[in-house]
């Protein structure tokens, strides 16, 4: 028989709980100990270790977590073929944003990437440089001209660039009531490098706040407003695609922005040009303001 | 004019990629710094702070992100007023009962709190001591019994006892075709704290596994059964409601509950009697096994 250890005092309360919250995380870790798939078993394994440690944290009540429940599924019901409101949710809460991070690491001067929308559509027309992707969206023209090179200044000559944006009043064509194409289309870049077409000045506008997500942002007193914004997606052969925006210098939302696209690299002038100016390509606007602007863009290398 | 500092080196790609993560998560943060509901802005920044580490940790890729909101959508698509596979995927992850956890602390010698399970009914028929909750379902004949007390080992007499209960082939009522009522009841503890009934001896079941939280209980090589169990929910004046189960001493599921519901005060000696075992109350069972059992139940003060 050994004596009672006296130095050893039975679990305060708190001890106790902590091994409570403890031991089930332990035992959901363990149940995808068997998991084949190792990759699948870390995401799992990792997204359990980052959820309990949330609730444990915020001492998640059961009625909050009752409310959760309610508003995923509100979440899972609005969405449908043509309205994402999960992608919506991951956009406002900056988890599709840090996923591009992630996967667009910085590398030396490559452009940087940021969310790809829910606005871009396969099939834009062809226009050569120069050319105009407006089709008919309103706005004030806007003359786009860079180069594409690669990380070394090397032009990429026949680099495909998609361009898309919203109309003066904040609409992509895919919202209009017809099937009409407007505000976008692809063209490559020249021998040297360099691309350019006429667009209009970006204008912000808000993402689709008519549902859970939306209520979400106003309960917690966020704006829906996105920063005014163009869409490039930049491919070529052997480079890592570039998926991103050009945002606009004094525009009031860059801090706000509400899908956490704004990157400082990505913000360009927009100089805008009293009616009359001559434009590049001596085209007539008439009595028309325009404006222009310049995004160089280097791409990085596939597959580093 | 100032020498260059020549200690300070530019910052290296890992440095520029932390800066630009980092540089994210805090403006998400700050998206979140008008929130007026104090508990509102403490739940979303730290989800955001905890979702944020997941995606690093992890390097989420864009191909999983595309598969993750894929996953939801076919979670918000089978969901229904039938049907919630939410609650489901909560309880799988251990979010369920870790939210359990966090809202019954350890109390002295409370009983343990478990998940609460998708088939409570409201209006369950009262039964006096003694009486049959089966209804016609069938299984075993079980005897259960305890006393229902305070932390301090007062009785509590009155106490509102909840019961219910799958059938041997491991479905609710609820599952069933018609709108029978069976495997369900309530009662109330006597004078003296003590309670009694006949139940059936409890079956393992599988949880809905034929949508996507089936999916990825597949996919990650994990087992959809719930072991063997006996729901409780337990109330009294002045008493933290228990919600509960006991276990079965023995059953192999123990180990691998797909909800993680099993504690350790939880699992109970369900002790078979041969047939013909004279039962507690004198029912005649004819030429049926029969078992019993006894949960003693401790309730903790409300608002500890
Ligand atoms: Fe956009
Ligand atoms: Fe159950």
């Amino acid at each position: 028989m050994s004596t009672p250890d006296t130095t050893r005092t039975s679990p305060t309360a708190d001890e106790q709980q902590a091994r409570v919250e403890e031991t089930l995380i332990r035992n959901v870790l363990r149940s995808f100990g068997d998991c084949e798939d190792p990759r699948l078993k870390q995401l799992m394994q990792s997204l359990v270790t980052y959820l309990h440690a949330f609730i444990r944290d915020v001492r998640l009540t059961e009625e909050e977590w009752n409310i959760a429940i309610e508003f995923l599924t509100a979440v899972g019901h609005i969405t449908d073929d043509r309205r994402q409101e999960f992608i919506l949710l991951s956009d406002v809460l900056g988890v599709s944003m840090q996923t591009i991070n992630v996967n667009n690491t910085a590398y030396k001067n490559a452009t940087e990437a940021t969310v790809f929308g829910p606005f871009f559509v396969d099939d834009a027309p062809e226009i050569p440089n120069g050319g105009d992707i407006s089709g008919g969206a309103t706005g004030q023209p806007c003359w786009v001209e860079g180069t594409v090179t690669d990380t070394d200044g090397n032009p990429i000559p026949g680099a495909r660039i998609e361009v898309w944006e919203a109309d003066e009043d904040g609409f992509y064509d895919v919202q209009y009531d017809d099937n009409r194409v407007a505000g976008r289309a692809h063209l490559y870049s020249d021998e040297n490098g360099n691309y350019s077409f006429w667009g209009l000045t970006p204008t912000p506008y808000p993402i689709p706040h008519d549902g859970p997500v939306g209520k979400m942002l106003e309960a917690t007193g966020r704006s829906p407003m996105r920063a005014s914004h163009l869409h490039f997606m930049v491919t070529a052969p052997e480079k890592r695609t570039l998926v991103t925006h050009i945002f606009v210098t004094g525009d009031d939302l860059l801090k706000y922005d509400t899908v956490f696209g704004v990157k400082q690299s990505l913000i360009k002038d927009f100089t805008e040009q009293p009616a009359g100016t001559p434009t590049p390509d001596g085209r007539d606007l008439g009595d028309t303001t325009w404006a222009r602007t310049r995004f160089n863009i280097a791409l990085a290398p596939a597959n580093i």
